[in-house]
C-alpha cells in the first residue's frame, strides 16, 4: 500500500497486518519503548477542514514514531484563501514533506492529490466520500474486543447517506465476513446506492433500531445533522428516535458493544457512558496506534 | 505534585525545589547543554482560549527538554465548535499525550480535567480562578532579584477581582512570609472575599497607589479592563489613576522592582521601560525555565 | 551575516555561499542523510500575516536540519489582538527561541525587530518592502538551470510597485551582472523610484510584454491585484494584458524560463504548466534547501 484513499484499497491480509502492527505499537508504547521508524521523516497534515481528533491523533502517531509534523488546520489561514488551486497546494506540500495526510471538503480530493503528488497520500476525510483510517480503527476495536470481525452482527445507525465514516466502514466490512449488517436510518438518510451495490454480505435496511438491537454484537452510532432536514420539527422527531439512551442500550445483549467515531453531541446520552456496552472511549484510544500502523505502512518502514 | 491546578497545591518546599530546578535549567541552557528529560514525552497544549505568551513558553519549555508538542490554540478550530463536551475532549487528549496543559474560560475547568484524565494536568489559566505557573514565575523573579521572598513589602495593583494571576500570586505568597501586601485597586475591583479569607500575612486594601509606593519592594501591575466598568468615562478616570508612569515610579525606592505578567497595553507607560525598577522583561524571560521545572516535576522526571 | 532583512544585506560572495550550501543540502537530502546542524535550536515563526508556503518551507527547513519550531500564523490568535506592541512581542520571542523568522504587514518591521532582539532575525516579508529569502530562492533557481546568473536577460512582469518579492529580486540582482532587465508593468504599477535609483545594471521600463519576450532568458511573473485599481473595468483590462498564457510563452525562446513566487491565481494560465519554459514548480521545490542554507548561516552553524 502506497496511498490510503479508500477502505477498498486494502485487502483482508493488509487489514490484518495493520491490526497486528497496531497491537505491537500498543505493547511497545506501554513499555515506554522509544520508537524511531519515522526518524527523519516529515508528515504534512493538510487539514483544509477543521478537525481536532483526527489531526491530533495523526500528529501524536507521527511523533510517537520519531517523525515530525508540519501543516495547517483550516482553509482560512492558508493561500487557498488567495485563490490557489488544490493542485498547486499539493505540489507545494510534495516538496516540503515525505507524506501528506489530507482532509478536504470535496469528494475525491484525496484521490486527486495522489495523482499530483509523488509522496504517499493518506485520506483523512474527503467530503461525503470516505475516511478510511477511521474504519480501520473501528474494526481494530471490534477485533480487539471480540478477538475477530467475522460472524458478528453489526448495526450502523444514524446518517448513512452523508457520513463518510459509514461509507468507509461498510466498505471495510467487505474484506471480512459479517453475519449480517443492519442499516438503521430514517428513510431520507439511507445509504447510497453505489455503496450498497458493492457490499458482499447480507444487509437489511430498517428504520426502527428496536427491530434489531437485541440481535446486535456491535452498534455503530453516527450523528444525524440538523442541516439534512427541511424543517426543525422533522429533525427533532428523527433525532429523538435515533438517540442512544439507557433504554435502548438495555435492549442490547450484555456482550454487545456501542461504538461511535466521536465527537458526539447528544446522539449518545452521557448516561450510556456508564454501561458496559459503551466502548467508544476505548475505541478512541486506539486512534494513535492504528494511525502509527498506517503511517509506517505507507512510508514503507514496517 | 502530580497536577498543578492551584498555587495552593504546592508547599513552600515545593516552591523552593521548583526555583532551584529553574536555576539549574537556566545554567544548563546558558551552557547550550542538550537536555532530554522529556525525551519520548508528548505534551498537549489545550488552549481553548487564545494565548501567545503562555502557550509559546510551554512549547519552548517542552522542546528545550527534548519533549514534543501537540495541541490547539483556540476553540474555533476544534470539535468543541461542533458541541463536544469538555469531558470528551479531555478524554481524547488523555490518549494522545503524556501531560495536558489547559487554558479554558471556565473557572474550575482545570480541576475538572484532572478528575477525568489519568495524565498530569497543568492549569494554564481557568477563567477568573487561577494561573499558578505565572505565580511561580512571579515569585521566582522576586527571589532571583532579591535572593528571597520573605520579609518583602508587595503592592499588587489593578484588577484584583477578575485577574486570575492575582489570585494565584496572593495564594502563592501564603507559602512565604511577606512583611506586608498592599492590595491597590478601585473599590469595584477589590480582591474577592474567598481569596482574602485564605491569606495568612498582613495585607491592606487601598485605593491610591501613592499611599504605598515609597514603602514597596515589589510593585505587581495588572491591567484594568474596559469591560469591568459601566461607562467609558468612569473607566478612563480609573485607568488614568492606576497607570504606572515615570512620575509614579520615581516615588518608589531605587531598589524596588516593577513586575507585570504581560502582555501590557498601556497600564505601564513605555517610558518606564528605561527605569532600573522595570524588571518585567527579565521576569518574562524566566517563563521558559520555570515551566521547564513545572513540566519535569509533574511528569516525575526531576 | 547575522540578520537577513534585505537582499542588500548580502555580498555576491554570500549569495554564492548560500547557493553552494543549498546544493549540498539537496544532495544530502536526496541521500536521506540525517542532518543535525540545528539540533537543540528553536526557531520562532512569527507570522503576523498569514502564509502557507513561506511558513511551511521555513518549518520544513528547520526540521530537516534537526531544529524545532514554535510560532503563530496570524495576528488573530495572539496577544497583539489585546493591543500588545510589536516590540513587546519580539522581546518575548527573544527569550523563547534562538532565531526569529518574521512576517508582518508593516514596511520595516523586520529591521525594527532586529533592533530589539539579540537573536538573529530573518525577514519573511515586511509589508511592501522586502522578502529576501524569496529572492535568494529565485536566483538560486536561475543559477541551477542556467549555471550562472550573470549575462542573462530578465523580464519582471506584473505589479512592480507593491510586490515585495520584486524589490528583493531587483536588489539581489545588483550583486550580479544581468545583461539587461525589462521592467514590464502597467504605468500605475511601475517600480518605485528608491528601488530604481539603487540599480547598477541596465534596465528598461516597458508596458507591453510582447516588446521583450523574444529576448528574455528569464520571465519573472507576479500577480496584479484587484485592489490597486480604481475600477474593475480597468483592472480586468490590465490583468488580461499581463496574463501569461500559451500564446505569450510561444513568443519566448525555447531555452528561456518562466518563474513565479507562487501562489498564483490566474496570472499564469494552467495550460502553461505543460510548456518546457514553466519552471515555477521546480523553483518552489528549492524553497526548503535555500531556507536551510539561510537558517544555518544566520545561526552560524554552516
Amino acid at each position: 500500500m502506497r496511498n490510503l484513499i479508500s477502505a477498498l484499497d486494502l485487502e483482508r491480509s493488509e487489514y490484518e497486518e495493520l491490526f497486528e502492527l497496531a497491537d505491537r505499537y500498543i505493547e511497545q508504547l506501554s513499555k515506554k519503548k522509544r520508537l524511531d521508524k519515522l526518524n527523519g521523516k516529515i508528515i504534512a497534515l493538510a487539514f483544509f477542514e477543521p478537525s481536532t481528533r483526527t489531526a491530533l491523533s495523526f500528529a501524536s502517531a507521527t511523533l510517537r514514531l520519531g517523525g515530525k509534523v508540519i501543516g495547517f488546520s483550516s482553509e482560512d489561514a492558508i493561500s487557498i484563501a488567495k485563490g490557489e488551486s488544490l493542485a498547486d497546494t499539493i505540489r507545494m506540500l510534495d516538496s516540503y514533506a515525505d507524506c501528506i495526510v489530507i482532509r478536504h471538503r470535496y469528494d475525491g480530493s484525496a484521490r486527486f492529490a495522489s495523482e499530483i503528488s509523488g509522496k504517499p497520500i493518506v485520506n483523512a476525510g474527503d467530503g461525503k466520500h470516505e475516511h478510511p483510517t477511521q474504519a480501520i480503527l473501528d474494526l481494530y476495536t471490534v477485533r480487539k474486543i471480540f478477538g475477530y470481525v467475522d460472524n458478528l452482527v453489526f448495526g450502523v445507525l444514524g446518517d448513512l447517506r452523508y457520513a463518510r465514516v459509514v461509507n468507509s466502514l461498510l466498505r471495510a466490512l467487505t474484506r471480512f465476513k459479517p453475519r449480517r449488517v443492519y442499516l438503521i436510518s430514517p428513510p431520507q438518510l439511507r445509504a447510497r446506492r453505489e455503496i450498497l451495490d458493492g457490499l458482499n454480505y447480507p444487509y437489511v435496511e430498517i428504520s426502527d433500531p428496536r427491530d434489531a438491537l437485541s440481535s446486535l454484537d456491535v452498534l455503530y452510532v453516527t450523528r444525524v445533522q440538523r442541516e439534512r432536514f427541511p424543517d426543525d420539527l422533522e429533525y427533532r422527531r428523527v433525532r429523538q428516535s435515533y438517540r442512544v439512551d439507557p433504554e435502548l442500550v438495555s435492549m442490547m445483549s450484555r456482550d454487545s458493544i456501542v461504538l461511535h467515531p466521536l465527537p458526539r453531541v447528544d446522539e449518545v446520552d452521557r448516561e450510556v457512558d456508564k454501561y458496559p456496552q459503551a466502548r467508544y472511549f476505548e475505541q478512541a484510544s486506539y486512534g494513535v496506534p492504528v494511525r502509527m500502523a498506517v503511517l509506517s505502512r505507507v512510508l514503507g518502514v514496517a
